[in-house]
């Protein structure tokens, strides 16, 4: 049987292996938490630092192909396994060049994507030469994660707040909506698109709040964005998974803002709304099987359910009322601690239109929380 | 966090696992085989045998709730759990009534449910006294399973082949149509019934072939035999899930074959087919959430693929093409020997009309194998 490892075990490597159970295939992990989300659903659990170069080649030289479910990963041992004849997805020439905001950005200006302006900074001095690119992002190249590492700067206030490290200095974008398309590519460069989806962001904790499929755009706009993130999925000529996120401004100009090279929180609800999941997908790819069908069986929105309160050991409230709700698929991360804005699990909402459901999931907000501790 | 196990860790239990990824439950499998389809997708697996009563007993008494994948288990076992508070579903009384196919046929007489005509049989010498009752179905009470302890009586030349056991000895029913109803019932005593299905057998091993959902039946039919499914399950007076087996005879009287106290491979179709599917629907009813909704998505077909040729480390052929067909489910049992007639994996095709896919279905039988050897 086929052995693929997945470096990683949070939510993403969990529902990655539940997709897998259809298909012959050894699943390994490697995770330094052997008590986190994907532990228990793997064939074999490696306890193990991703970002250590000697625990992923230990952990990869006996597999016959590697994926990801998180950008922070030793790329250097991935090359190597690489040379060594195990497959990688993506190709971590491409894990390399996303992983780095400033390869990324100028990858997307090398291939005439459509992205805000930006300028590179090395340094606070080099912000301060910079004053007049303000109002603008500013992105650390590596180890951001999860809004981690990036800062809004609109005046020369705010300058002490940028990044003493090579960063990014992105142009702000007046924006109107937030839209992401995954992408899905084989090694016989066959490619399977998943319909375009509209996201709506918490303001404060910048993690994903209210994700909508279709996206509520023009059919127009939908095609322009889809076509952008095929050709910057195309551009990295790799198998794999991509979700695409892009703005769409004030004036109505598609701008892609970054690519993940993996199964990505925008497409959870592929696995009730879509008949390949974003995971079965994977699968697929990792298999060398035909790519799955990505149709829409039914609008769908999607919201996640982020720890509240104070940190400690999850407590759920609300979560036995989903149960009743016809058309609603609630998912546990089955995380041990609950800490604020941490992601501890999803429900997604099918039905006949998105504007009910979005309105069906801000009800759920409230009555629906995970915090440490007994009292909400 | 709830602590539920599991007796046996074969498909069932690997799709029961499979389903219990959304809910915050603790997952525990008694099985003999380390290497069986559930180890590696519950939390924690016990080596042990679910006949033996001190295995059952020492897996069972730390636990919350315990269920089953398969009626042969020790129910002294569950009888004694379920007096020190160890919540048993079904409860272990349904299981002994279900598990005896005397006992289980006297229930239908008692609670006059429409089942075909039998006599009770301790011996080859008593079967000679029932000469005139054949043609008839010789069953054994206890240990038959998957066609076995099954023997149809023609004429006083097969008297020989009787059970020399306490047995039950039914009449002959000339068989139009198989249907199966799953039914849930929870502890609010609460109901969700599932559509009719309609089975059709392979004639040789006796293993479900080809099943339809929804089952291709006058309305008036199908309502018949739900309300008879209902009355069933209703007096087991008991939570569980339940697969009440059906005959459709030439005169379109419904008769009760036999009641399933678990999930059922009628019901395999529920995982794509229908919102909430057989195993969806028992972790509600282990977790004491509210029932999951049955109406059926689309029109299904599911065939089981068993083992061909000989016996030996499995091999799958022509599983790829299966990939490429959209509206096909594949789902691979990872048992790592095939025997001939073994249930090795299923295969759910979904689309506009029963009728077509059942045409799909029958091409794709001829395509698709697992044997014991690298040739077909």
């Amino acid at each position: 049987m086929l052995k693929v490892g997945i470096l990683g075990g949070g939510q993403l490597g969990k529902m990655l292996l539940e997709a897998a159970a259809p298909y012959p295939v050894e699943t390994h992990v490697l995770e330094n938490d052997p008590e986190c989300p994907a532990a228990s659903l793997c064939d074999h659990f490696t306890t193990g630092d991703i970002r250590n170069f000697e625990d992923v080649y230990a952990f990869g030289k006996s597999l016959d192909k590697i994926t990801i479910e998180i950008e922070q990963v030793n790329i250097e041992a991935l090359e190597k396994l690489a040379s060594e004849g195990v497959v990688v997805v993506p190709e971590p020439r491409v894990l390399r060049l996303i992983k780095n905001k400033i390869s990324q950005k100028q990858y997307y200006r090398e291939h005439q994507i459509p992205t805000a302006d930006f300028v590179i900074t090395h340094s606070r001095q080099e912000l301060i030469d910079q004053l007049s690119f303000l109002p603008a992002v500013h992105k650390i190249g590596e180890g951001g994660y999860d809004g981690k590492g990036v800062q809004l700067l609109t005046n020369a206030n705010d300058l002490s707040r940028g990044f003493e490290a090579p960063a990014v200095l992105e142009k702000r974008v007046p924006i109107k909506k937030e839209l992401a398309v995954m992408i899905a590519i084989n090694e016989k460069n066959e490619t399977a698109i998943y319909p375009l989806v509209e996201m709506c962001f918490d303001p404060t904790l910048n993690l994903l709040d209210t994700q909508l499929c279709p996206a509520q755009v023009d059919p127009l706009i939908a095609s322009q964005a889809t076509a952008i993130a095929l050709q910057v999925v195309e551009g990295f000529r790799s198998p794999g998974l991509f979700a695409v996120e892009l703005f769409l401004d004030t004036q109505d100009q598609i701008l892609v803002n970054e690519t993940a090279p993996r199964v990505h929180n925008s497409g959870h609800h592929t696995i009730e709304a879509i008949e390949s999941s974003q995971f079965d997908m994977l699968w697929r790819i990792l298999l060398s099987l035909s790519l799955g069908d990505t149709r829409l069986r039914s609008p769908s929105v999607m919201i996640n359910v982020v720890g509240t309160g104070t940190s400690g050991p999850a407590h759920y409230h609300g979560i036995n009322e989903l149960a009743s709700i016809p058309g609603l698929f609630w998912h546990c991360y089955e995380k041990k601690v609950a800490k604020p804005g941490r992601k501890m699990g999803h429900i997604t909402l099918l039905g006949g239109d998105v504007n009910t459901l979005q309105q069906q999931a801000l009800g759920l907000k409230s009555k629906v929380a995970v915090s440490g501790s007994s009292e909400r």
